[in-house]
């Protein structure tokens, strides 16, 4: 299932409409296109809704925010709504300020979101800002864990719930939760926090396969976390043997996504699947 | 004539203005320095008239438009005429929305561009924003072709005669057209298309060049053309070689731009030139 | 002493908050996570004085400019001088426009920097704008040489007396200058120019070393000029040895960033002391 998601994003390509942060734009555009598709990056008032309705998904990424993109988050986003094309909303540094916080909030409240895809702590932002109650599971531990696996899944069962999004907490464990089912996900590689970009590039990623595989949104999550964790299990493989570093890493991680065959994603992943 | 150029921009490096896009800055100044050139970007309107009156050329790109970085183009582009600077434009994702064909217009009746260079797609854009009636011609296949050739390159001639610019329309064939005659290149590789930038570089390599050598803009754009489109080749051999992919690949191309004489651009060229 | 900085670093790592220049943003993010650091790029001025109170340092890079970052620099760097948090001026391009020259008056009339780093033109611009009468010693020859050593050092110091900050001037020789010493510093390599981001990674990896060691802010930026001067030889020696190029460089650089150790950095260093 995963494998045929990746295959056939590469035989039907979408056109994905990122609206991302300027430090990591550049590897998000060269992700879209290792796994087959193609990025348009346009966040102008003046265009973002044109854009959008030609594109097959959208991505929403508020790592580096400013007034005017709000604004372009919001028109893009209802248009494709209205188009019903899968959006998902990458909620970076939610909890920094006051300020990004309540434009996630408002971002919540004007947009549906096909997945929201964050660390626990930018979940549990969001969490917080959609106005339910925090409760105790919002105090669970700050790295997803064997031991407080079953509470992370319920605190995003209740967010997928809410908000009617396939939730992704990122970590050295990945969940990807829909009310129905889990999927929990151990492909990865610490390196992959030790360059910038890594999640940012998951959300686009995430944006070409649900935009190629759009009646499979949460398995087409799932397939994105498999995806770039076994690329960043073989680029780190890589890393180690040539005895070089971060930089290599981070190029051979694209290297890695440009190769990357359904089957061979088949081969490697390790997944669990909780039914509800 | 070709060689010379490449080397000559080496000996004598110009200063480049760029007002170019977000998503591939980074390439862009890398690729100035590889070519021996140095960049400044600059995009405020309080400075870029100041800027490019220093710099020996400009490069207008309109990848990631908004509305303030217009009135930056048009200032620094009138700035660049009246100093008889050299100015590229590479109107990148043209027909995306109506807002870019509209400053598109908007530039073409405020500039005079040198050369203005994109792939068959957004020239047809640019020749219907010039106001001339669209013809027949507007409505070929969407590729260069030989089975086409003569007809685009037709299309590039009206165009080139009625802006005064040197027409460039990249693809699997290159054309680099003027109303005296047109260089038709052949050099290039498929994994160019296959990472973000190489058009964006591709234009700020001619702006390197066209500033290095004033005298000779078609055929420093032609340059330009054939010096990418070689080093796209060498790098496409190196990650073959190497078994690794597209990340690889952008970093090998500023490689091979770092290491390219004008002797072995000559050796490697493959141009015709067709006399109107 | 500076070995021991570098380890410091990775072993106390710091959040460094980065309001830095739209080109080299991504070299920048990947130099602070290379060192053991955490970088945030915010620029809004909704949010900087926030996200500057949860982080250990503050730099301020003038590389792309416009109306409202100017603004927020000054909000943050003055939360960041209140809250004693060390705070890295690069003024990068600080001669290019009268608009640059003011803003950087203006910087240094709002906050007051800890580190202020630059090549000798833009040092002697900070000079000139400090309202300072500029003496023959601005008139120094621009690059910094044995033959003009002493009197470029006086320059540093002026600056230094006058500012109140740690004044570092890079090139083949790199100057790490206050009222009381100076680190006369020749590790690094010539190709650090043929790529964009030398400069601007230089400042963020002061940021972060600074951020970490707080009561050693002149030995932090000397530490970070010989890192990064190590870290230089050792990509170029890699580059010269695969006959690859200046692409290739940038990425060597921050693999060899991401391994150096405190202990390499001694055996290494090439540093001479001038007392007062």
């Amino acid at each position: 299932m995963f494998g045929k998601i990746i295959d056939q994003t590469r035989e039907h390509p979408s056109l994905v409409h990122c609206i991302t942060n300027y430090v990591t734009m550049h590897d998000c555009a060269n992700m879209v296109l290792a796994c087959g598709s193609s990025p348009i990056m346009a966040n102008a008032k003046e265009e973002v809704e044109e854009v959008t309705s030609i594109c097959n998904s959208l991505v929403i990424n508020i790592g580096t925010l400013n007034t005017g993109t709000i604004d372009s988050m919001i028109l893009a986003g209802q248009k494709a709504n209205e188009l019903g094309h899968p959006v998902v909303l990458d909620p970076v540094g939610a909890g920094v300020s006051a300020w990004r916080r309540k434009t996630v909030t408002q971002l919540l409240q004007e947009v549906r979101f096909s997945v929201i895809k964050g660390n626990i702590s930018e979940i549990k932002t969001v969490f917080a800002g959609s106005g339910a109650a925090m409760g105790v599971d919002a105090q669970a531990a700050d790295a997803v864990s064997e031991e407080n696996l079953n509470e992370t899944i319920e605190l995003a069962r209740k967010l997928s719930i809410q908000t009617g999004s396939v939730i992704v907490i990122t970590g050295a464990i990945d969940l990807v939760v829909s009310a129905a089912r889990t999927y929990i996900i151990e492909n990865g590689h610490p390196m992959m926090a030790r360059i910038t970009g890594s999640g940012c590039m998951l959300a686009v990623l995430m944006g070409a396969y649900v935009g190629s595989c759009q009646n499979q949104i949460q398995e087409a999550a799932a397939a994105a976390v498999i995806a770039e964790g076994i690329c960043g299990e073989k680029a780190a493989k890589r890393v180690r043997e040539e005895k070089c570093g971060t930089g290599s890493f981070g190029i051979y991680l694209i290297d890695e996504m440009s190769r990357l065959t359904g089957q061979e994603a088949e081969a490697r992943k390790k997944v669990r699947i909780k039914e509800r």
